[in-house]
Parts: structure tokens; C-alpha cells; sequence
């Protein structure tokens, strides 16, 4: 891969990276579409289930997977190299580096899953220096961790443009995610009230709603309505520090962002919005 | 600086680093001739002192440095370009993120300057993503670093060759070093025993003595002759892990280091052997 990104590059080829744990949905297909925006040559689409960014707990081992459906999916939306590298290559014995990014990390996901950015931004600088990208595309599905990997470019010096697509949803405004098929029937309809509670937050902020509190409340009070709900965070933030913002002022860049489980299944969805 | 390397590189050249916090001596110059041997077309030295490595008990404010001399030896040894950011530029504000190396960080000189390898890596890293060369050299002085940069390479998948080129010894010894010019008249004639010490323990090992204990030991009672040496460690080490080897075993890398402080300064010394 690091050959071929090489030849391509003195080639004069720009390269494109969308990095993906694979189950493709049209979230990721959206990712490449947005890549070719930005006059890219050859779109590398990397497929790898990251174990260092799960916890012990959590659903590495059952994440969904179809290799041969996502080849086709990929090939199909125009990828033109799909890199899937194996767990012993990507982690030989004695792996002993990380890339880790301060504060913006301790937040949000990263104070319920403490070890997860650390696994993201090392697996990210690791595909970096693999497929040497121009631009990488990643979803806005995870706000946090475009924040986080745009604060790792800036302070390492990465060469690669940054690009945050926006989220892709389903019909009714569940955020698509790998993740949504591990709903029941049940829960896949009470799990809408997530993008519910966003577009109610948008609302108030737009009929003059300033404090936080009442916000979070509202979205609080529609998501606790369904019986199988349970809400780690509703966090209206700033878009950039990730801090808290009792007060929403004019002109600030907020980050509503939630996670709530359904049963076992944890979902995250969010909105960027100038106050 | 990185749009001068992509433009090296996209012309077909190839790129050598010289990473350095200046105050260059022929230790430094050595690494220019080591970096020529590689085919190397354009060679960036670097000159950077380097804040998060030190301690805030160490030297970094009294850290020697002179610029006009530095730029008249780097271009006299054939650099081609000399890259000196300021510290705004390689920290702005808000800087959160760092490479670290785990376990081979943590002995010898990370032991005592525990914060001293992430430093080090962290710079680097930033350094190959300025300077996007094909080829670094570092010296075989600073031993350990030499160690965790390749891990940290290996690991990271940085396409960066990483050379280690052999320690350059004053006359009478002594490893050329920036912080030799702290050495009062009386410590600069003790500091010779620090070679002599290592000569040493090869000499023993040569006429077959496979205890490092006894190495260490002997190595121990030569320099602690001297009346203004302080030992911080003598260590007869795996090369590669940095572990501890109780018995040297015929066909072991070994690594042998010490540091031992004349007063305020601090002097680290080593050499690889295989036994």
C-alpha cells in the first residue's frame, strides 16, 4: 500500500482516503462522493476493524462485517484501491507507540470509552503514513472524532486536508450507522427520537432559547419518553474545545451532540449550529 | 518547509534529515557525511531546542546555542537547508497531542527523565511530517533514542529510512556532545572515564567474563575514582528490548550505557557489542 501511495503521489496522482471499519452504509458511500469533490486521482478506501479503539466491553468481536458485500459496495461507488490490511500487520508483536491527543479526548465519548481516541488516532496516523492521502474524508456522524483528528493534524504537521462530511440519514432521520442493525424492531422505531430531539433543540435555539440547561432538559424529556432509552449525554459544546456552554451567545459554533443506549446498542448523533 | 519537501519530492529528489538542537559539533557533521552515503539529494538539518524534552529542572534555558556558528558549520558540511522554526510555529497555542513509545521509555534514560522520550518522539514526529525525508540520521551517541525512534518508525509506519551513525570521539576519548562545553578544566580531564570504563567492560567481556554484574561493577569502581563523578546508571542491556541481561550470551546485541553527572552536567557514553 505504502509503495503504491508512493508511485501514485511522483506520479502526480492525488490521493483520497476514506478510513472505514467496513459494513459499509451510504454514510461511508457519501464519504467518496465527497472525495472527488476535491479533484482527487485514485480514492483509497481503507476496511479495518480497529480493536484498539473498542474497550474490553464492548462489541469488537460481534461488529458487523461482510467483506464481500463492502467490496462490491466500494467498487460500486468508485473506489479505486480498497485497502484491508490484517490485524498482524497493522499490530506485529511488540506494538508499542501511540499518537494521543489531550483534553478534547476526556470529553463526551472519550469520558465513558477512555481509551478509545487514543486507538482512533494511532490506527489514523498509522493509515496516514500507509496511504500517504492529500485529503481524507471522515463523517460528521462522529463530531468528536473529527475534532480530535483535526487537532492531531494541526499539532503533528500532517500533510492531508481534512474533510467533514455530513451525516447521512435514513428516511425517518436515524443517523446511519453500522451499528443500527444490532436494533430490534422496537428499538429501530423509538431510536428516530434521537434526530427528533436535535431538530426540537434547533428549535428553541431558533425561537431565542440561550441557556443550555433548558435545552438539554427538552431533549432530556422527548428521549426518556421511550422505554428503552438510556442517555449517557446531551451536550450542547463548544464546536472546537468541546467545552461546555451553559450560555449559547451569538455568534458562537455550538456542538449538540447525544449518545443514548437502547438495550445494548449505543447510539451517538449530533448537530453543528452558529447561535 | 513542507511545501519546499513535497516539491522535492515531486521533483524526484531525495530528502535526508539531520535532526539537531544545534551547538554542532563533528558528532553532528558526521551525520551530514552518514546521510550523503544514502544517495541522498537535499539535506535538511534541522535546529530546534526542543522544550518538552527537558525536564523543568534541566537545561533548557541555559541550553548552549549560536546560531551564526551553527549556520556557518551546517553549510561548510554541505546542508542543504537549514530548517530553525521558532517555537510558536512547532507549538501554538492549544497543542495537545504527543507520540509516546511505551515500556523501552520507561528505563535507563527515561527512568530518570521520565518525560524526556515523548519529547522526543513528538518532535520527531513532526519533523519527518515537515520535512518528508526518505532518509534521517541520528548518532549512535544518544543510544536509546536511536531505540525508540525506530520503534516509534516501525510502529507508526513512518516511510522514513532511520540511520544510526557510529558516536564521534574527542582525542582523548570523551563522546562529543553540546553539553561537554559545561565541564570545568578539572571534569573535562575526569570525563575520560567514561570511554575508558566502557573499553573496560569490552575488554573483560573479550577475555570471557559473561556476568554483567561483574561488568558493571568493575565499570562502577573505575569511574567512581573520580572525585567529582556521580553514576546515575552503568547498563549492560539487550539492544533492541533495552531489558536487562544478567548473562551475556554468546550471539546477544548487547548495549552497554552509562550516565554519570560531574556536578551540574550530566554525561551519557555507550557501545553495542555482540557477544
Amino acid at each position: 500500500m505504502q509503495e503504491t501511495a508512493e508511485r501514485l503521489r511522483n506520479g502526480g496522482k492525488r490521493i483520497g482516503l476514506i478510513p472505514t471499519m467496513g459494513f459499509l452504509h451510504d454514510g461511508h458511500l457519501s464519504l467518496v462522493r465527497r472525495a472527488r469533490e476535491h479533484s482527487v486521482d485514485c480514492i483509497v478506501m481503507s476496511l479495518f476493524v480497529n480493536p484498539t479503539q473498542f474497550s474490553p466491553d464492548e462489541d469488537f468481536h460481534r461488529y458487523p462485517r461482510d467483506f464481500e458485500r463492502d467490496k462490491n459496495l466500494a467498487s460500486g461507488a468508485g473506489v479505486d484501491i480498497l485497502f484491508f490490511p490484517s490485524l498482524e500487520e497493522i499490530y506485529p508483536k511488540r506494538f508499542l507507540t501511540a499518537v494521543s491527543v489531550d483534553t478534547i479526548t476526556t470529553v463526551l465519548e472519550g469520558k465513558i470509552r477512555p481509551t478509545h481516541f487514543r486507538g482512533v488516532t494511532t490506527i489514523v496516523a498509522k493509515l496516514f503514513h500507509l496511504t500517504k492521502p492529500h485529503v481524507a474524508v471522515f463523517g460528521q456522524k462522529d463530531a468528536q472524532q473529527a475534532v480530535v483528528i483535526q487537532q492531531m493534524v494541526r499539532d503533528l504537521n500532517f500533510d492531508t486536508q481534512i474533510i467533514v462530511a455530513p451525516i447521512v440519514r435514513e428516511a425517518d432521520g436515524l443517523a446511519m450507522s453500522s451499528r443500527n442493525v444490532y436494533l430490534s424492531p422496537e428499538e429501530r422505531n423509538e431510536s428516530t427520537v434521537l434526530y427528533r430531539s436535535l431538530c426540537l433543540a434547533q428549535q428553541l435555539i431558533a425561537a431565542g432559547e440561550r441557556d443550555s440547561e433548558t435545552v438539554r432538559t427538552a431533549m432530556n424529556n422527548l428521549i426518556a419518553q421511550m422505554p428503552h432509552t438510556q442517555i449517557d449525554y446531551i451536550s450542547p459544546a463548544d464546536a472546537l474545545t468541546l467545552e461546555d456552554r451553559p450560555l449559547l451567545e451569538t455568534g458562537n459554533r455550538i456542538l449538540i451532540s447525544l449518545a443514548v443506549r437502547f438495550t445494548a446498542t449505543r447510539l451517538i448523533d449530533n448537530c453543528l449550529l452558529t447561535i
